[in-house]
């Protein structure tokens, strides 16, 4: 009964809140839809609807408590408790992201990363030091893994992804450059670099046009 | 009277049709909208409405071309051409990206890369010098900077944009947590990381209770 599904693009706005709140912490008590609107990019109406997802506690011409929303959409997202990730492929990109000063401020913990070279198996990163790959099933069916990051080359990413499926993982974030197959159940978020870089590119050869 | 709005949601998927049909170069001359489809995880008149924007290429029980579709896609992303980049920050993320293997392979070319660090300054990464981020206004009003990568912190990042806007940057891809103020006129793709981080985090949460 209480339960409202939420629609996607109120989710994934909600980190933006959740920082910007985050940013306001012991500074000041509350902020108006009105301010969060500005820092958004959006419309006061549609910052008190996002918020009405989660219990309105805006209050007219007082606006939002900072520290109860703050608290809130932490709560919300899941970063109430500490949350782990591992990381498999331990490229430059994996490396630049096993040491990521904001995942850690904002509560995510480094417990893993696996590679499949013996040059770079040993090696410490943030750390941590990286495991052999074939570890890599026991490790997530032991429910060590939290979540895991994907920065293996394309080749190698749906392997690993059936891997962390057959052994439990709820959530992957993939770097490779290619759509994963993944279990039901299991939360998948891309980020294709490239794909970002080309679209920008169409956008800015429209700029340049105009 | 040509010219048709090609909604952004379209545009957002142009690179993965492209990295579709590039990796069937040479392989196959042809693949039909129902494959294409299963690849994007979308429907096949999703695929016919998606490519009909770029003239309709299909042919009632042919398919698509795929040197043609290849080709074309490329031409309205604008990587016919080679493109140049510049990165602004060369701590972790940005050694990354400036080795990036798959920016290179899609034709996308590193031409500098800044630092404010005196430490850093002058020393090489995948084979491009570290300059002194004094440098950057007058490299990007010369016009030798493409577009611009920025992976400096958050309270550097609209510093930075700001150079680059009143020195005529195109278009920025910003990876620094915060969203960035630009002029008009310049196209700019935000990736947070940590955003993504933290929304992965609510959905693996939902999973757990579904």
């Amino acid at each position: 009964m209480k339960k409202k599904a939420i629609p996607e693009v109120v989710i994934d706005r909600l980190p933006r809140y959740y920082r910007y709140f985050r940013s306001q912490l012991g500074q000041r008590e509350k902020v108006s839809s009105r301010e969060l609107a500005d820092v958004l990019s959006t419309s006061a109406s549609q910052v008190r609807l996002d918020l009405s997802y989660f219990g309105g506690f805006g209050l007219q011409g007082y606006g939002y408590n900072v520290e109860e929303l703050y608290t809130r959409i932490g709560e919300i997202l899941g970063i109430d408790q500490e949350q782990y990730y591992i990381i498999i492929g331990a490229g430059r990109l994996g490396r630049a992201l096993a040491d990521f000063p904001v995942f850690r401020e904002v509560g995510f913990t480094l417990r893993a990363i696996f590679d499949n070279d013996p040059q770079v198996v040993g090696s410490r990163i943030g750390g941590v030091q990286v495991s052999d790959v074939a570890q890599l099933a026991g490790f997530v069916r032991n429910g060590q893994a939290g979540f895991a990051i994907i920065t293996t080359p394309p080749e190698a990413a749906q392997g690993v992804a059936d891997i962390l499926c057959q052994n439990g993982i709820k959530g992957i974030l993939n770097f490779a450059a290619l759509d994963l197959n993944v279990s039901p159940g299991v939360a998948v978020s891309n980020i294709h670099l490239t794909d970002r870089l080309l679209a920008l590119s169409y956008w800015i050869k429209e700029q340049r046009k105009a």
